[in-house]
């Protein structure tokens, strides 16, 4: 099968294999060494000093341990949303009691810094702003990161980031561009299984931290960062995924993490051309394009469902459909990770003769 | 290195190797169909109908997920410990918001369910009692928890129990005995990989989650049971270890889990009796010793911290040693999972070896 979801993504044989190596103590000398490897690779991708802790759980997780360690209850926080995660983070942070004041920008569209600049002018008693970096349900990255971050920085406000379907296949400097808290999980560019989440946690980050009271344990940072000082998480770990993850790095770190930029974004460019080539529209508005994981609107004669159907059961190739809203709307075709050329082909190939089967006219390609 | 510690355990070779398959998408059939077995079978040796949910978590986060779900901001609860796993539900409630009323009973010693009765008595608001059915910490299973079962629900009390380290190798009829909640952890008895924690729940729990409003997101049980209908979990699973808990089944099926029981007891008396044989104490009170794992008492002469270096470096044994206040006073030898009588024998001859080189003098033998 040709893997071609924006996550979990194919894991390379030589990374699966490391994962099926014999078991350890987590609280021993080996798993110490490992935390430490794994730490400190993962901290180079993310291009921070910050501390990073790797936590047992998925992405979501780490986005619920972002809001509970940050987000007191009662307070009033920014989320900028442009799809399915953004409102994630809004639905993580109402659950713990925070009050969200979401800026919704439309789906398929990228979150505006001078509307964000605007809602916190409007809003002088926020602290706090959440954004999605890569949206994985729109095909949407926010490339203004890092003026968004910058107007977070004019209004004082803590800068909480998902950038979980982008750190390690798109470039997140995180310290260049001042983001306190940033989350990235295992099974998206970093070609380990799910399981794992990383969060980076600036110095202003740990000092809200110490100073916010919703309810958190299995998740929090603050314990994660005082067992890492010994070489141990507080609860036991997911020891095989990060065998895996820790060969991972030695392969990313052998192709070079700006090899791995240009790949994702040459793939990205490719897919594009391919499906435009198709006669199908992208959902992403121009510009706005992730580089990871490509939107396709499905067109107006086919069954978006039926499509993801007969791609997987007769051509082989496995494309997630829409969330939520863009259910059936849309299909999301995921080039990141363990990807090549010939993976981006074959999807696309994939792609045309699903359009084919379902009877819908594909124009000539001379 | 012969992995003696009371989990994460050694993972068999074809479980690690079935751990590897080829990633698949977590929203797709496959998945779908591997989810469905592995809950069948999981519900089979939890020998109960109530509903099991299946979360990417450690044990720890298993405990949190029955608390959160079950335990009222403000609510007494009743925590019958004995051992340090006992105060992590105390701690977890705490954090959450409960108002913990701890019955302690003395590490190495188990719970009496009369003074549980004796407890709900003088508080006669309390509707819901926690309780550790195997003290990983201190070696000590509470046999009389079908008694305390029954004290429960001559109360009217929900039991929430912890068998993270004893469900799966030795017995835990939760229908038959009334267990209201249920957690186990899959680096257990389990013989896969740490990072999948399971939970079962009756209808007297899902109706009191249903009026729980604390706070609670990823580990939200409701969720995954909704997802579970079809065929998915909320967020991203650790699909690999998916993977190694399917094999993991068949092969304690194909044991046949009546025969794990058995060679848990076996292998359990033959460790005991073996340490005795080397002239050292338990740490369990006669008769409450576990079958998953024996803590033995360091000798007033030893370290117990380098006693386990020694055994590590030296003899290849990989013990755990005492958490919290029991640091340096015991060395626990973990015998469950895919566990042998060579591994325990190997476990035993390294202890006596380690012994002599720290210049304990061993009883003869004869």
């Amino acid at each position: 099968m040709n893997l071609r979801i924006p996550g979990p993504t194919p894991v390379p044989t030589e990374v699966a294999e490391a994962g099926a190596a014999e078991m350890i103590n987590h609280r021993g000398p080996e798993f110490a060494e490992l935390i430490a490897r794994t730490t400190d690779g993962v901290r180079k991708v993310f291009q921070t000093e910050n501390d990073i802790l790797t936590l047992t759980a998925s992405g979501t997780g780490g986005m619920e341990a972002a809001v509970s360690c940050h987000v007191n209850p009662g307070e009033k926080v920014l989320i900028a949303t442009v799809g399915v995660f953004g409102k994630r983070f809004v639905d993580i942070t109402r659950a713990y009691g925070g009050e969200p004041v979401e800026l919704a920008f439309e789906f398929g569209t990228s979150a505006d810094p001078n509307r964000i600049d605007q809602a916190l002018d409007e809003n002088p008693d926020i602290r706090t702003l959440l954004v999605t970096h890569n949206e994985t349900s729109t095909g949407v990255t926010n490339k203004q990161l890092p003026q968004i971050a910058e107007v977070a920085r004019k209004h004082d406000c803590l800068i909480i980031v998902d950038a979980i379907s982008s750190l390690s296949s798109i470039p997140v400097p995180v310290d260049e561009w001042g983001l306190d808290v940033v989350v990235s999980g295992s099974q998206k560019g970093w070609m380990t299984g799910p399981g794992l989440v990383f969060v980076s946690c600036s110095a202003r980050a740990w000092e809200k931290q110490a100073h916010t009271t919703t309810p958190r344990f299995y998740l929090d940072l603050q314990k994660h960062k005082d067992y890492l000082e010994n070489g141990q998480t507080p609860a036991t770990p997911a020891v095989n995924l990060f065998f895996q993850l820790d060969r991972a790095l030695g392969m990313m770190f052998e192709e070079g993490i700006d090899n791995i930029y240009d790949r994702h974004r040459t793939l990205a460019q490719m897919t594009r051309d391919g499906v435009r080539g198709l006669g199908l529209d992208l959902f992403a508005e121009e510009g706005s394009e992730s580089d990871t994981v490509t939107a396709i609107r499905v067109p107006d004669d086919v069954d978006g469902i039926e499509m993801l159907k007969v791609a997987r059961e007769e051509f082989g190739a496995v494309f997630a459909g829409g969330q939520g809203p863009m259910r059936g709307q849309i299909i999301r075709f995921g080039h990141l990770g363990y990807v090549t050329e010939e993976h981006v082909r074959d999807g696309l190939r994939s792609l045309e003769a699903t359009l084919e089967r379902v009877g819908h006219a594909v124009p000539n390609r001379a």
